[in-house]
């Protein structure tokens, strides 16, 4: 058994990740680190976590905690990992950090895992994706295996509101996102360069308008990416390609036919649902993930994985709930 | 007093269309025509509306009521009103449909009461453009006074679940719609056809991707379009091309700064908002309309109002409800 | 045209208490007070009100703007209007507080519209009544009429979050409240006071069990009020003193027959929905509100209508809108 | 391994208990027979389950297909069961029917499986209580291990659509089921009968008002039970005899203090909370569980689990998901 820390654990991605450790076959949960939190029951704030015995822990349990051999999911605000996740490496553990402050550092490995299986495997620090860049970069990155060049990137990206945190803020408010539905950020949301940088690194550097949204869902999010050519392609050939990338990812479902991806079909789930569908000199492809699962908090658990040796899917092939 | 009659009176296009002549100053409510739900209170099927007096009528009603000078809102099912609306017709009643029948129709003006003021006016029948064509096309047609032609239009739609009917399917459950958000009729929706008829129309002949979805919404609908041009526009000319365009028009807000469009700032009423940006080669034309306010009954009544020689506000100013 | 100043008006109350009163014959609207919000358009916090020219004013506007023959809506949070509302009177204006501060001072007329008429129409301040406390004394009152007495009343009420207030809460995040249900206040909530106070004052004095939850809307409320009585009472004159009481009222309706209560029948307006069935030795009273409406800003504006004279029902006639 | 069928498998309650099944270490799953969706892939009407390789059969594929030593869980429509279900008995299985048809018939066990273990055990066929009487009666019959009686019972619950099933109804449309909140089968509800059954069973034999409610959830069901005495009991006492009555039952959590009873807490589950307060004369003990879990299909593999030998919460531990 590895025990994975949990530093900043009170947001809905570091729940999300403890109900996943929890039930996890070779991973036992440590610290449970929480400024705001400290000496309350997990329970208390995570009304489906009641079933589990965890406490959250004050400043400093973590670091404290470490051993040898230890691991540490790092789930603090945007701007804080910075200052706490060097020592965690220091006393010996290997981090996945949810936040986006090592997305665009050197130093780390970019967690996405279908992409970067070998460079997490080997990592000390991996820098976990953000929801919109995993949505967005799933269904496009196959492209790179085709010839031709999109001349423009067009993204449409619906989110559920537990994207934005569990800091209550009069956005995030029940009364405001129920019967709305609205695009946010639309000057250059902090997604667009993360989504740029690994789009580049892989060869496609093209235009890229990208449109995040909220809906009002709890969780889960839809990414439509459209991809304009200058002349039609083979859609035969693209999903094939699609299908040959992924041919060995356990989570990522090429769908066809009837079938579209779905939020429902990826809630409480570490899944990703794409389709590809070629229109004159378009190739849109869907992709539906659940913010919290493939988007943070399950990516996490595939990348602890890929970093211990153990299969990928371990402790993720639980289907949450039919309906709802 | 104009006597409007109402055929196909059960539906939800239909009880909104009925709400809102019931507060109209210069309309009276006629017949109101249910095959299904003839001699059943209005208030039995329709909550909201128990303060009202209304019975639904049998088949044939409208018909035998109709008087010199009254009008009818047909709002059969697709494909129903072409038996019955010629008939009205013939009784002397001017007719607005609802329906997709008369879309395609040049004996119909097509009511997109901004850009075919002038038609609709002198009307005897009216074919109301679908909820998914009037945000688009409002989003769009504008750009027909640039000089700059797009090469690729892409059209992201998301549609409250009221745009299906009332009629009972599986598709429509609560328990399908919430928690859910997926892309359907994906290999061609019935709109798409409506949406380039009108683009071509106004000299717009552009390959067109269009994508509608679901979101767990009752009503409301927000539709992203995006021009990809092959060169950039000047934003600022742009917009002050969507400003003047829409000067007169009462129903249009164009936003910006900080303003988004939002399904919230126009649920219940007959308003679309509309915000333009350009990025790079891409303009992008966010429009929310209410799709049974101006998407149905909102610019039905509108156009009424533009047939009878009434200001077009008539009747459409009330705000809804605020939250919620 | 009576000129009505909002105080603390960045909250949900209040911005439905502004739409209702710009929409008002008779009521012009003052200054807006919001020490939060000062120099912020109406339109940027409450998106249905973009329509509106208005902006919100800073500490003191209230005040200073009064002149004799105006009204105040007091709309700040539960303990500040003691601090502010004398002034105003003072300086000759007629109040409304929407808050609790006053509800137990006899020097305000308590403002349940219906059993307070006289009272409210001679009051230079109103203490408007919870939206809790309105809907069950609504349901529970008419008993006074009859002889019988019961033994014990249980009240289990379901409210929209927005009776939360708009301030940023853990609790009231969209995350929170969809999907959940569950009861809260559990050990004595501020409105069981109010509410057996008022019974009190009519004569009701019987041990009350009272239990608020709230559930996934963002506004209205239902509350199941359950008179145990020593023995069977007769339906048919319970029900005959009930409509007798409410014959002359025209915002509440009694239901029967196939109809409940119903939040869907209400919302948006300053309707009320009672019904009343007798199931051995209990009466059950079922009444359904508009939180915000009849709850809060609509019987705030038809108690407006009573002190200054005005048919109760102006300006409150409004259907919202159809599903959803 | 056990083999178990489901027979009328295209429900909610249906699709449930093959997630469940399909996930329990001593299950396989066999069968699984819908008239209405014979031939379809199980992911086509379920979209969580698209992982899963299971097809639906047509008519007579479950009794073709028992085989000694098998179980089925019977998913039909009220009413349907008794004409099948006796023949899977003849040839072998073992029974859970979800329906109401056995639960008023003395050879069948009543699936309550914390107030009937033993029975279930030896059970040939188990009559799975509705998800009503579940919530209620495992709140309310802990009381009948108090010396005093209640004089009178009050029941006012609340349920998610799902408890409406699949079948296309206008009252299970997402837009009349968001924003509305209401009472229904108001005249006495089908589970009115199976609440008094068993609770006269067990000695209680005491007048029951029974008010369901409709609220906007797809899943959960949140019960207030009120027991009104003729005398104050002491909390404590009462307290203290529901944590001993339930000792021994994993899947029953009592709370107190801070925490109530919340439909977030048992989604996906198969836990009840239930939480008692003394509150003068009356006893309110409220109740969460899911509909479709301790309510459906949860408490049928509970069953199952009991009728073959295994541990109670074999295959049902998991969190379904944190949040939304």
């Amino acid at each position: 058994m590895t025990r994975v820390h949990v530093w900043g654990a009170s947001g809905y991605g570091a729940a999300e990740a403890i109900r996943l450790l929890d039930a996890h076959p070779f991973f036992e949960l440590g610290a449970l680190e929480s400024r705001s939190h400290a000496g309350a029951a997990l329970g208390d704030h995570f009304p489906l976590l009641r079933t589990t015995p965890y406490v959250f822990s004050g400043e400093g349990a973590v670091l404290a905690a470490i051993r040898p051999g230890d691991c540490v999911i790092a789930a603090g605000a945007h701007g804080e990992a910075l200052a706490h996740v060097p020592a965690f490496i220091e006393r010996g553990a290997r981090v996945v950090d949810l936040s986006a402050d090592y997305r665009f550092d050197d130093g780390a490995a970019y967690g996405l895992s279908e992409w970067e299986h070998n460079v997490i495997a080997d990592a000390k620090l991996v820098a976990n994706p953000g929801c919109y860049p995993t949505a967005t970069l799933l269904a496009l990155l196959p492209m790179t295996a085709l010839k031709a060049r999109p001349v423009q990137l067009i993204v449409d990206a619906k989110s559920g509101i537990t994207g934005a945190g569990r800091k209550p803020a009069t956005g995030s408010l029940y009364a405001e996102v129920a019967g709305d539905i609205r695009a946010y950020g639309i000057d250059g949301h902090r997604h667009q360069p993360e989504i740029e940088r690994s789009l580049h690194a892989f060869g496609i550097d093209v235009p890229l308008v990208f449109t995040p949204h909220v809906v009002p869902l709890a969780r889960g999010m839809l990414a439509d990416s459209y991809a304009v050519f200058n002349a039609p392609l083979d859609e035969h050939a693209v999903r094939a390609t699609y299908q040959a990338v992924y041919a060995g990812s356990p989570f990522i479902r090429i769908v066809e036919g009837e079938r579209v991806p779905s939020v429902a079909a990826v809630t409480g789930t570490n899944d990703a649902e794409i389709r590809i569908d070629v229109l004159g000199n378009t190739v849109r492809a869907i992709c539906a993930i659940d913010n919290l699962g493939k988007g943070a908090a399950g990516q996490a658990v595939q990348n602890l994985n890929l970093m211990l040796g153990y299969p990928e899917e371990t402790g993720l092939h639980a289907r949450a709930i039919v309906a709802g």
